[in-house]
C-alpha cells in the first residue's frame, strides 16, 4: 500500500450510514407534507403512533431520581458486580445455562460482538453469519482484519438453512482453527426471524460433531431483541448451551438499547459460558483488558438503571409493564402488516418478534426509491427492504404491504 | 503459543486495579477508624473536605432536565455535530491552532488515545512517552500489539528531557517508519507537572527535524486535566500545531470526565488538527469506522450535557463558577502540600496544576505499605508516590509530606 499518515489497516473510506441518510430524506418530507401523509420506516427505535421516540418511564424515572454521585463516579473496568449478576439473571430467566458464567460490562450490544471477534479470532480467521445481517458485523470484521463469510440464511421452506452454515463452518475450519459462529436470533435484525428450539438442537450437533481437537468454535448470540421476542419462552434455548465440550466457548451480547430504551446510554454485556472454569475466566480476563483498553469502563448510569430497577419491586414492576406493553405494541402492528401481505401476495420472511420484517426482493435499492414516490421511506440492503414495525403505526402498516408490493411490481416488471 | 480457546493476540493474566486494591483497603479503615483519622489518597476523582465525591450542579441539573427522550436516543457515531464543534471551541479557547480540524467522539479521554495508536501505528510500531505515565497508555499498547518505549520524563533540573525525549524518537524512527508521541500536558498524570511553551518550540523543532519523507510522526496531547490546569493560559500553547509539515498529524484527547466531573458519563473526543484537508478528513473516516466497530456511538447524554451547557448563559456561567472554584480548590491544596514540603525537604516533582502531585523514591510499594500504619493510603507506580491533591482536603494536605518523608527514610534507611 502506498505511504500515507494513517496506517494501513487504518484506511476506510468514510462509513456512510444508508439509514442515517435516508431518515433525514424522510424528516424533510415530513416537514413539507406533513407526518400524516408519510410512513418512516427507516428507524431502529421504538417509535409511539404520534412519531415520538418511546422512553420508558421506570427507566428514566430511576435516571432523574439517581443521586448524581453515582451517576459522575466511575464504574467498575469489568463492570459493576451487581449489575453484572443481575443482567445475567435477566437474560436467562429461569433457562440459565448448567455451566461456568462470567460477565463484562460492555458499550451496548456491539461491544459485546467486538469482544467475541477480537477475543476469540487471530487475524485472518472467520466470523461466520447467516446473508441477512446486522452491517456492524461487517465493519467489525474489516476493522480487526477478520474474514466475515455469510451464508443463506432459510432454505426454500423458509427454515434455517442447515445444509448452508455447515458448509459454511466447514470451510472456515478447513482454513484456519478457529471460527466465531454469529447468530442474531430470537427476533433477528432485519427479519424477525428466530431459530426454534429443535433447529438449536440440529445447529449444535453439527459444532459438537466439528469441535474436534485443536478446533476452537465461539458461538456467539446476539439477543439485542430477545425481550421483545416472545412471553418468555424464547429464552428457553439458552438451556442448550450446558456442558458442552471445552473447546466450544460461548458468548452472549445483550443489550439494554432496546430493553430499555436506553439505546443513547450503551449499557450491555458480554455474557461468557464455558463447562471450563478456568477458559471463562480466561476470557473474562481478555475482556476486561479490552474494556480498560478501548473505553475504560462503561456509562455508569446505564448500570445503575438496572440495578436500581431490579432492587425495586415496584419499579421493576412498573418497567415490566411498560415492556410488556411494547411487546404487545409491536405484536399488533406485526399480526396487521402479515395479514396484509398475505391478503396480497407480499413475501417476506418469517417474523417472530423484533423490531423488523424483511422483504426479500429484486433490485431493493430501486424499490426503496420508487417508494419514496409514494411517500414511504423505507432501508434497503443486499437481499430486500427492511420494514420497521417499530417504528410505523398500526394504521401505516396495514397500508404498508400493498405500496411495496406495487413498487416491487413496477421496478421488477 | 499453546493452542487455547482464547485467540493468541488476547491472552492477557487478569488485570489487577493497584488502584483499586488500595482503595478498598482504604475504604475499610475508614469504617473501622473513621474518616478523620484517615488520609485517602487513592482516587482519582475530585473529593470534597468531607470525603464525598464533587459533582458539579450546573452539569447535573442540566441531566435532570433534559427530555428523557435526548437521553434514550443514539447520538451519530462519529458524535453529533453540536457536540463536536462546541468542544472544540471550548478545548482551544482562543488559542485554536491555524490547520484544518476535525474531531470524532470518543469514550472520555482513553477512546481517543485508543483512536490514535490504533489509526497512526502499524502493529510493532513505537508509542514513545515519558517514563511517568498513566499506565492505560502501556495496557492500550499491549492490547493493540504497539510497542510502548518509555524515556527519562525530566532532567536533573526538574525541565522536559528534550535529550531523552530526542533518543528516543531517533530510535522509534530508525526501527520503523511511523511513531506516536504521548504528551500527558499540561497538568500530567501523576505529576503536575506542565511542559512550558518554550520548551514546547524546542519538542516541535526536534519533530519536525525528524518528519523527514517517508515518516509519518503523530503528536498525542492527552490534556485529561488542562481545565485544572491555570487560568487560560495553559491553552496558549494550542497555537502551535498550526501549520507543520503534512506528514505530522496531531490529536487531542479532550475528556469531560474530569473537566464536568462526569467521569461516568464516558464522554470525550479526539481532536485532529493537520495542515492538509484531506489528512484530516482520512483520520476522521478511519475513526470513525473505530467507533461503529467498537462501540457504535457514545453516551448521547454526555453530549447533551455539553450543548446545554454552552447554549445557556446562565448555565455556563454557573458551570465556569464550579469549575473555577474547584481549580481554586486544588491550588490551594496543592500549596500547602508543597510548602510543607519545601520545609522538610521532600522532593517531588514540580507542580503546577491537576489532581496529582508525584514523589519520586526508591522502594515506593514498600513506601506505600509503611504509610498504611500512618493511616495514610497512597498509589505506589515504579518510579514513587501519586499524591492525590484532588481527593485529599488542605488540612490533610499539610499533615502529608512529613508522614511522606518518614515512610521513605524508615523504608530506605
Amino acid at each position: 500500500m502506498g505511504k500515507d499518515i494513517i496506517a494501513d489497516h487504518a484506511r476506510w473510506p468514510r462509513l456512510e450510514d444508508e439509514i442515517f441518510k435516508v431518515s433525514e430524506e424522510c424528516k424533510r418530507a415530513i416537514k413539507e407534507k406533513g407526518r400524516d401523509k408519510i410512513i418512516n420506516s427507516t428507524l431502529g427505535t421504538l417509535i409511539d403512533d404520534d412519531g415520538n421516540l418511546i422512553a420508558f418511564n421506570s427507566v428514566y424515572d430511576t435516571l432523574k431520581n439517581m443521586d448524581k454521585k453515582s451517576i459522575a463516579s466511575y464504574g467498575a473496568i469489568e463492570g459493576d458486580e451487581a449489575y453484572l449478576d443481575l443482567l445475567v439473571d435477566k437474560c436467562f430467566g429461569p433457562y440459565k445455562p448448567k455451566a461456568y458464567i462470567k460477565a463484562v460490562a460492555t458499550a451496548g450490544g456491539t461491544g459485546a460482538v467486538r469482544h467475541s471477534l477480537w477475543t476469540f479470532l487471530n487475524q485472518g480467521d472467520y466470523a461466520i453469519c447467516p446473508n441477512w445481517y446486522w452491517p456492524a458485523y461487517l465493519t467489525m470484521c474489516e476493522e480487526f482484519d477478520r474474514e466475515f463469510k455469510t451464508y443463506e440464511f432459510l432454505d426454500e421452506d423458509f427454515n434455517f438453512n442447515l445444509e448452508e452454515f455447515t458448509k459454511s463452518l466447514d470451510f472456515a475450519l478447513e482454513k484456519r482453527d478457529r471460527v466465531v459462529c454469529i447468530f442474531n436470533s430470537p427476533a433477528n435484525n432485519p427479519t424477525g426471524f428466530s431459530i426454534e428450539d429443535s433447529m438449536w438442537d440440529k445447529i449444535l450437533d453439527v459444532i459438537k460433531s466439528r469441535a474436534v481437537d485443536g478446533k476452537y468454535i465461539n458461538i456467539l448470540l446476539d439477543v439485542a431483541y430477545i425481550e421483545f421476542a416472545g412471553d418468555g419462552s424464547q429464552k428457553k434455548f439458552f438451556q442448550k448451551f450446558s456442558s458442552l465440550p471445552e473447546n466450544i466457548i460461548t458468548t452472549v451480547a445483550y443489550s439494554m438499547s432496546k430493553s430499555y430504551t436506553a439505546y443513547g446510554l450503551r449499557a450491555g454485556a458480554c455474557i461468557i459460558i464455558s463447562s471450563n472454569e478456568d477458559m471463562a475466566n480466561r476470557a473474562f480476563d481478555s475482556m476486561k483488558h479490552s474494556n480498560r483498553a478501548n473505553l475504560s469502563n462503561i456509562t455508569h448510569a446505564g448500570m445503575n438503571i438496572l440495578v436500581d430497577i431490579e432492587n425495586d419491586e415496584e419499579m421493576k414492576k412498573s418497567y415490566e409493564n411498560e415492556l410488556e406493553l411494547n411487546r404487545l405494541l409491536l405484536e399488533k402492528r406485526a399480526k396487521v402488516f402479515v395479514k396484509k401481505a398475505k391478503e396480497i401476495d407480499l413475501i417476506h420472511l418469517p417474523y417472530f418478534g423484533g423490531f423488523f420484517i424483511s422483504i426479500p426482493c429484486n433490485n431493493p435499492k430501486e424499490v426503496s426509491k420508487k417508494l419514496k414516490e409514494k411517500n414511504m421511506y423505507i432501508v434497503a440492503n443486499k437481499n430486500g427492504l427492511r420494514f420497521a414495525v417499530c417504528a410505523v403505526s398500526e394504521e401505516k402498516c396495514e397500508i404498508s404491504p400493498k405500496l411495496i408490493k406495487e413498487a416491487i411490481d413496477e421496478v421488477n416488471r
